[in-house]
């Protein structure tokens, strides 16, 4: 229905940042892309007759003064093969604050109008180009902060994401045969294909419970991996936190106990985004600061996906070191660093720490050469690789708009499921859960659904 | 001498900035760029066969793991023509921080290096593409902070800047003239051809004089005109401030002089840019700290290029506002805003203010309606356009190195006319004011010049 909404106003706005760039793009979308666009070229007899989506070097001016702004590069395309499905074309000019507030003005000049956030995407959705989940994929494009959400996005915007529209077949067709059964008041509920619809619909429900359960489970993952630099005082622990973030960022000292607070870094680690934490040295204490951060360290373990013990090849091996290296993570999860090994070659502890089942690294942090910080790098991708090779993404629910309705819509089979028996109850829980799958398509006329997605979304897209 | 040097490596880089937006950009250059961007392109076929410059619908992969990137758009060039000269190509795909970052990594992957900045200009340079002063037009163009300044880097982009290549071969002619007469011994010094030489030399003088003024001159406009506000204290500053830069920035209250000091803010009037601010309100006073801002108020707007003066309707004019009104600015620079109206008239004041020769407006700033204040900003337009008007724009010396070169060839073209009647003196001069003009179109084959225009270069170009 919402197919070939034809949009009369043409548009423009910049589709790259603004800032000190080689170069920017303006995109201009509607009836009139091509000829305000021509406006705004000197060699205008050229851009005219050159073929669509071939690019070339042509001279932007100012449709009313005249005035010469930059060289750019213009493509044009034409509807309906294009982004928006409607006329376009693109401008690439050089980069920087002035020059593509220049050209903008020039286009909005020659009869453009500014686009508002999404604008570009809210057409190609109109104008049958791509379909909701493929706007809200492209939205998640370029709002991933982490590779889990761009996952997600990925699969949305490429469209296989399309189990659910499996089951929302499947569903209307069990409210069908309800709804006939109840109309010529059969009671065929507890025939076979009754019996049938009903364990599909059980297999359904089971597939959305366990599509909740790995959304939950990303959550954790989703802004990058937590890996917690954890062990003893004085052990080293800032001194390796600033090796992996690459530069002095927590003020590293001899006196014990010198990292307070929790400290962390988001960072890229071999093209796997983490988030390090540097949690303060576990003694035991009695003064109440340190007893509090101490808290805070064994806290920060708690959530951790990883984490790296570090430990002083000069220290001996006390059994509350063991018993904390022990309970603070799994074996999968842990690397031990003997650290300090130009003071003492550690290998007792080395030995001990290895019988309880942990891996180890001996290093000594305090030297410049990489090699030992190389092969803990390479052991943590190596971890990193295993969690996220556990962690099942899901296959409907890719984002939170999709979770929310995805958990709607398990209460609603829930129901259905138990009021089975009774198929007037059953079909209105049925027939809910229904309204929840249109709304997720977009299936539902709603301006509000729409809204939502395109709120916040990015000028030029 | 330094045309079609090549470069083995084939680079990379972003060549839009990093954010949330519509799309990225990213270039390759080099012997190689074709194969190395067919490598991460999965219809890798389909971009073989395609032409130059023709953009085309791909999907970007990783050429190790071979995962699917993005859905990217890409075009080729061809050496010699492409930006660098090199074989070149762009990849279009989604903004936000992940997907530009993967399909960079997959390009390096496929054995792309990472581009140093403004590497993209050199290898132009290099090849010929450019010259130097075109490099420097292309860093300008995209460093602008100001019309001014664009308009310097759009004249040396276009390559419009050449009278000095003009000056530079009389200079040359000259040299060879006076050499010739040495070598022959003659005293033709005071010969008709060496007293015409002189003559276009002191022609030239003039004009080095003159460009060297002008830069002066518009370094002062150069990053916006200075427009500020002043006036005697609770008379409307701040509001006025307010309601140019259209957000509450300054406190604005009714206890006279709230304005402490000098503020101001960077903003755009019709197109104009302008460096507005808001002083603290003139007035006789005793306190330590007002009289310290009042000075301020006053530095300020000795440098101002208009002034606004703000006065209460309802307060009676005095001879010492009058006196501070006329000081501060001239006729054609001030604008008074006579504001209050709702409570007085201020038909006097208006008159008097007239009658002194300063263009009035009268308004109650208070009210919501914005009649008064779109008046007052068409007012001040028209007073940005006459100053602009009567700034010059030098012709040579488009840039702060330029500056620099012409003040040192000024410096040589005074001591080689001084010095006209020596001959082997004068060469000298006009030798060494030679070896600058070399150095400022770069036919010296300086790594240090270069180097030095690169510096800071952004990645990307």
């Amino acid at each position: 229905v919402r197919q070939h909404m034809a949009e009369s106003e043409t548009i423009v706005a910049p589709a790259t940042p603004q800032g000190k760039s080689a170069l920017s793009i303006l995109r201009i979308s509607g009836p009139k892309a091509l000829t305000i666009t021509a406006l705004c070229i000197k060699e205008k007899k050229l851009f005219e007759r050159t073929p669509a989506r071939y690019i070339r070097l042509y001279t932007a001016k100012d449709p009313v003064s005249g005035d010469t702004i930059d060289q750019i590069t213009g493509i044009k395309y034409l509807s309906p093969q294009s982004f928006t499905g409607e006329n376009m074309a693109e401008i690439i000019c050089h980069g920087g604050k002035l020059i593509s507030r220049k050209i903008f003005s020039a286009l909005t000049n020659a009869g453009a109008r500014s686009a508002t956030g999404g604008e570009f995407t809210r057409r190609a959705l109109l104008n049958g180009k791509i379909n909701l989940l493929k706007a809200e994929g492209i939205r998640g494009l370029i709002e991933s902060n982490s590779e889990t959400e761009l996952f997600c996005a990925q699969k949305l915007y490429s469209g296989t994401a399309s189990d659910l529209e499996k089951w929302r077949k499947e569903i209307i067709e069990q409210l069908e045969r309800i709804e006939a059964s109840i109309e010529f008041e059969e009671t065929e509920m507890l025939s076979d294909t009754s019996t049938d619809g009903k364990r599909r619909i059980e297999v359904f429900l089971q597939q959305l419970k366990k599509d909740i359960e790995k959304r939950e489970k990303i959550r954790i993952i989703e802004n990058g991996i937590k890996i917690v630099i954890a062990g003893p005082v004085n052990a080293g622990k800032s001194t390796l936190f600033n090796k992996l973030v690459g530069k002095e960022r927590v003020i590293v000292n001899r006196e014990p106990g010198t990292t307070r607070d929790v400290i962390s870094e988001q960072l890229w680690l071999k093209g796997h985004e983490i988030q390090l934490f540097d949690s303060a040295g576990i003694r035991n204490t009695g003064s109440e600061i340190e007893r509090e951060s101490i808290e805070k360290s064994r806290e920060a373990i708690k959530g951790a996906g990883i984490i790296i013990w570090v430990t002083a090849a000069d220290e001996p091996l006390r059994t509350e070191e063991l018993q904390e290296l022990l309970s603070s993570g799994g074996k999968n999860t842990t690397i031990c660093i003997i650290n300090k090994i130009d003071t003492n070659d550690g290998k007792e502890k080395k030995t001990a720490i290895e019988k309880a089942g942990i891996e180890t690294i001996s290093v000594c942090l305090k030297e410049k050469r990489k090699s030992g910080i190389e092969n803990l790098i390479s052991r943590i991708v190596k971890k990193i690789e295993n969690i996220k090779d556990e962690t099942e993404m899901p296959d409907m629910l890719l984002n939170a708009r999709h979770e929310e309705i995805g958990k709607a819509l398990l209460r609603e089979t829930i129901k259905a499921l138990g009021e089975w028996e009774r198929p007037e109850i059953a079909a209105v829980h049925l027939r809910k859960g229904l309204s929840y799958m249109d709304e997720f398509f977009g299936y539902v006329n709603s301006e509000e659904i729409i809204n939502n997605i395109f709120k916040d979304f990015c000028v030029g897209k």
